[in-house]
């Protein structure tokens, strides 16, 4: 998806002011074998800002992924936010003197680490680096041990700090600097991030994104740095269910009005297209069962309010809503029936 | 759609209680050769109501048909509903003692009617009906030559006269008994409609649907009577093109924070940060160009209010916001901003 959306806005570069903020939440399909958390079709948020190199938009990305696991009531001891920067891997594969035509097959080695067995791995490994490897991998294996090697004065460590420091400063604690991060992706060139589930029967990636500065000059047109991430919702899903946050929706219906009286039907069509007028979503019975069933079928609908129409009604031009939760019964004259409802829209949520 | 929402309830029946009123708006697709207001791909709102037979699902089926109509900004005099009855046409076929076994054809006939050439369709008529031909084609060209020929008695004549009288009570005025009208599915029982655009340069069908009380009894389980529509984005989009009324999306972005000086960033950060956890929209401006460059991006943006951010405002607390387009500053403190804002969202709209 990121390119298909880098390309769109180098196509619009012109016309956009930046910083461009972009977000959209597209049905994707893929051609794959279907796994736990990756089917073949989902809906994917995508959330990039283009035209800022700055620091700032580090931040924001990583706030709102936490933000967002937030809104659907994780608590930060649900999930943890790895970071790393492509730039710092390339300094230490430059401390390790790693060929440049090595280091793609390094960096897609650490990738697929979970992967493959403990053996293979560095089998694999010791192919390209020899005696350096064991070394390499306890450098690479924890954050304060690349940052010792590589001196805290190194530029990019020290960008680094800051933006550790700038995220705690905003309540957010739950990240870890992970060098052995590294997301397939070859067009990121700064920060990765990726949020993990910590609970361990669904110990996997919910999802990530990164920098990509260089990509949209792949489309004919001048630099314009980014960044952003993409998160799928079956993987939000396996998180939701496994964390048990995955409650039952409110109804969005406000009132349910029960018919007393064959007659009154004319009265109801207009009480309800009036309040549907202003925005009061209402569910009309059209039955003729008795009161009894029609409450029942609120109920049993989660519905709020109700209120029982006859020929009374029409003629007092006032109702009595009854709170189905509390039994409260109150009457409200035919105009300020809209206003009862949406003041009483939050208490119910 | 249809038969597939129709299989969803039925496999649900025991646990919805009636009337279920069920919508989506999927994307869907289909193999067709694409022509304007048909394309291959698109989003469908569909909206049905099973388990009412009465009467008044059908007027809120028509009603809503008009609502959404209306909420696009669309008037009576740009879009025309047109109504028919498949009961009604089955009194017509008995009264010209149509055979079973023809009257398909002649509805399949009735429905391509403007895709044929007159001199066809009139000669295939002509070969089921004879020389009932020509004054079967002018009952059925106008409601009231049908209804006289049917007599104001016939019971379903009179329910569609009291649907007509309901809706127009309830404001909706632009209905037409159309008898010709027949939409393709054969699944359909009662109520057909169908809403057209009224401008000659669009003239064609928008959306409709009808009521299919039998189809549910197809998967096996017990009758329950259903009505239902469903709605394209693509042919909407032409008439809203047609109409002149596709306007511009206004910006859902509250206020733009200009960066007035680089030593103000970590206030900015917990800023934009506490308005957002409210559900207040902020963009952030993370350049360091002047003020100036920053302001006219908030203005091409369209968003409404911008405050610039130095060291100051975190001293004092409190910051002035400007109205982009009266250029009215309020000096607000920090505490109020995020309802300042709230409260002047609907007039910007």
């Amino acid at each position: 998806m990121t390119p298909t959306v880098a390309r769109m806005v180098a196509g619009r570069q012109r016309d956009l002011p930046v910083p461009i903020r972009w977000y959209s939440i597209p049905n994707i399909f893929r051609y794959e074998k279907p796994q736990r958390g990756r089917l073949r079709e989902h809906y994917q948020l995508n959330v990039d800002i283009f035209g800022a190199e700055q620091i700032e938009a580090d931040i924001e990305m990583i706030r709102l992924s936490s933000f967002i696991m937030h809104s659907f009531n994780a608590t930060d001891e649900d999930f943890l936010i790895k970071i790393n920067n492509r730039q710092i891997i390339n300094d230490l594969y430059n401390h390790f003197e790693i060929p440049i035509k090595d280091r793609k097959i390094v960096s897609h080695l650490l990738d697929r680490q979970n992967k493959m067995s403990e053996r293979d791995f560095e089998r694999s490994l010791a192919n390209i680096l020899g005696k350096k490897t064991l070394n390499f991998l306890t450098v690479i294996s924890t954050g304060r041990a690349l940052a010792e090697t590589l001196s805290r004065e190194n530029e990019n460590i020290k960008n680094l700090i800051v933006l550790v420091e700038r995220l705690e400063a905003n309540g957010i604690k739950n990240i870890q600097f992970t060098p052995t991060l590294m997301r397939g992706f070859d067009y990121y060139t700064g920060l990765i991030f990726e949020t993990f589930d910590t609970a361990e029967e669904n110990a996997r990636s919910l999802f990530g994104g990164g920098r990509y500065n260089d990509l949209l000059t792949l489309f004919g047109k001048k630099s314009l740095p980014a960044i952003g991430f993409g998160m799928g919702d079956v993987g939000m899903r396996n998180f939701l269910e496994t964390h048990d946050l995955l409650s039952e929706l409110p109804s969005k219906t406000d009132l349910y009005i029960c018919r007393a009286s064959a007659k009154a039907e004319t009265y109801i069509d207009s009480l309800a297209a009036s309040l549907r007028q202003v925005g009061v979503n209402v569910e009309v019975d059209f039955t003729t069962r008795r009161i009894a069933g029609q409450i029942k079928a609120a109920s049993k609908k989660g519905i709020p309010f109700i209120t029982c129409i006859g020929e009374d009604e029409d003629v007092k031009k006032e109702v009595i809503i009854k709170d189905l939760k509390t039994s409260n019964e109150t009457t409200v004259s035919e105009n300020k029936i809209a206003q009862f409802l949406i003041e009483r829209r939050s208490t119910h949520l």
